[in-house]
């Protein structure tokens, strides 16, 4: 997808550098970069390795005055599945840099992963967002999607390796 | 795994209408029925095709009187990913017949989810539940689980299929 000095295209291995760079930008941004602990080999090997289920698309820029384009943001996103609807395309992450932000780019970034996921059968896309995240939500809004948390009274819930061992171990 | 008359095993195609008729179940105790959309025979393909996503346990029950087992229970769940801490498994639903909660099989289900989530290198286990039912997020709290709903201010958004097909051919 081009877009004048903007395009998206599949991520190479050798973008991984730059897209492990912008996770920890989104992870600081949400206030949560103390929970990451992947690193650029272990993203290249989960996203490239033979059947990965990560798919990831970067967003790419051409300053005027330069002839080559830059990373200026990413989207990691798997195939889930729905009992109740079938397959389901899950956006885990989107990601534009500040200095591009405002622009729609995110917004076109979705788009693609919205239509990858209705070439590949899926019946639904879902999401998480922090609830502070207003210009996040402001343009989920605008594309008539629906926050279960509010509609619903769906929680999230998790558990991380250590109360997982307890959990399998002690129970 | 075996505990008297209770059992968990993989699920096989022939199970495939008792369990849809518990995913029924599911989604009217959780006041959803009318967004079940799969048959026994969209689920039976999902599970069983060739290069699926999905995972599936039943539980099974033999009553003191008969000779057979027969399913109580089940547990749809995959493989998903977290760009902080690498792979994760996702329990999509947990289901214990009515007639047989509160003798701690659910949990039992879930242990064997996070062990096999642990022995495939799952560094977390995710699952939604909804706010209001106290019964499963009081078992949740005894193993240690975050909700990130109420820890984060994490929200879950949705887009189905016809909302989808707008955004992607209209903006």
């Amino acid at each position: 997808m081009e877009d004048g000095n903007f395009r998206i295209r599949d991520a190479r291995p050798e973008d991984c550098a730059a897209i492990m760079k912008m996770i920890v930008e989104l992870a600081v941004f949400e206030n949560s970069e103390d929970q990451v602990e992947n690193t650029t080999e272990g993203l290249q090997k989960d996203i490239f390795e033979p059947g990965s289920i990560v798919s990831c698309l970067v967003a790419e820029y051409k300053r005027p005055e330069v002839e080559t384009f830059e990373v200026i943001g990413y989207s990691v996103f798997f195939y889930t599945y729905s009992t109740w609807k079938g397959k389901v395309v899950y956006m885990e992450d989107l990601y534009i840099m500040k200095e591009f932000r405002g622009r729609g780019y995110g917004r076109i970034m979705m788009r693609r992963v919205a239509e990858i996921g209705l070439e590949k059968g899926c019946q639904r896309m879902q999401w998480a967002v922090l609830g502070w995240n207003k210009p996040a939500i402001n343009m989920y809004k605008t594309i008539n999607s629906i926050d279960l948390t509010v509609t619903e009274d769906w929680h999230m819930y998790t558990m991380f390796k250590p109360q997982l061992l307890t959990f399998v171990t002690n129970s």
